[in-house]
């Protein structure tokens, strides 16, 4: 049985971004006080030797506040620290490979850009928990990323989920209620918090932004 | 109970340099046919859905002809794909979780290339099956690798390892046999089969040059 979760402040939590492994903690601490409701490791730079021991430093983190960690990609790395899930995107290991390795309890998210992929994810009975979708912006963050679906691009992707789906790529404090009228689960951020000089500020007003619903 | 294995001739298989997935099954193919023992596989610049693909296509190879598919640094993709193990370096997952993960059947293999880590990995009492030491000479393979140790730097370290111990780095046909002085259980090839114009015919020779030990 898996455990509920909430999309609503989705934290892509990037160690080069945050200024390394302690630093990382620091930002999930504080994020997560300021009201981030899931954290996702991603740190595509890294070797996973440090992406393990950061993993194993953070669960106690949102294992204390109950809230999700979630691995990027690497479904070995999530099973040597008993993360809680792992989010998948197109050219990663396939969502029922995902599913098969992690087990019935695991959280797993598919990244989506089109209405293609959302048609596919429809169709992977008890395999996925949760899509995300965009890029909804451009960002410098993913270099490979699709082309931005844009507010509307992103409406369309939410309304045809079946799926909770949580909104991706260039969200900023600025522009995060306008994200809303799309309709997504929530929004997940990487450099609004990753790079705020104050991470805690910098959730919460983004939670309170988003909590204002238009 | 771990299966025999024979490091002779260990191809690193590249898809990449080989010209990519159907290009690699026939490299593979005509390897084994030349005399390959091992087939490692890879892809430093692929994504996992690729190496995934890749992987499920040469196991039959690999299997009809005895020889084990070993999974680079990936532990997840060697375990969706069912392969017989995985060669780690000293940044990759450490060889104990790979050993977790992978169960006591695997074949799971090490990088080194100082004494100080064929010291630890002596200490890794029924974890790790053998160890690759290198880079012998400066190779433009694996860009992030260590100081060339040259074939006395790899006679020590053969010397040293409990395990047996395949060679690594910039050998090719021309030099095979001064590796031999130092050794080793066999020697690794990248570029020397996978760039070859005829692979089945650099793997003989290499197979050749290699069994006639000074």
């Amino acid at each position: 049985m898996r455990p509920a979760f909430d999309l609503s402040l989705y934290l892509v939590l990037d160690p080069v971004q945050c200024g390394g492994h302690a630093a990382s903690l620091g930002v999930a601490r504080a994020a997560i006080e300021g009201g981030a409701t899931v954290v996702q490791l991603r740190a595509p730079e890294w070797h996973k030797r440090a992406w393990l021991a950061l993993a194993r430093d953070l669960l106690p983190i949102t294992r204390a506040a109950g809230v999700p960690l979630v691995i990027d990609d690497h479904v070995d790395i999530a099973l040597a620290c008993g993360a809680d899930g792992v989010h998948v995107g197109q050219r990663d290991l396939p969502a029922d490979v995902a599913r098969r390795l992690m087990g019935p309890d695991a959280l797993i998210g598919l990244s989506v850009s089109c209405a293609a992929e959302v048609d596919e994810a429809n169709g992977l009975i008890d395999l996925v928990d949760y899509l995300g979708a965009g890029p909804v912006f451009a960002t410098p963050t993913k270099t490979d990323a699709s082309a931005p679906c844009g507010i509307d691009g992103l409406a369309a992707l939410c309304a045809q989920s079946r799926y909770p789906t949580v909104a991706i790529g260039g969200i900023q404090l600025h522009n995060a209620v306008d994200v809303l009228r799309a309709r997504p689960a929530g929004v997940a951020v990487v450099s609004a918090i990753c790079r705020a000089a104050d991470p805690r500020d910098a959730a919460a007003r983004l939670r309170e932004s988003i909590t204002l619903k238009p």
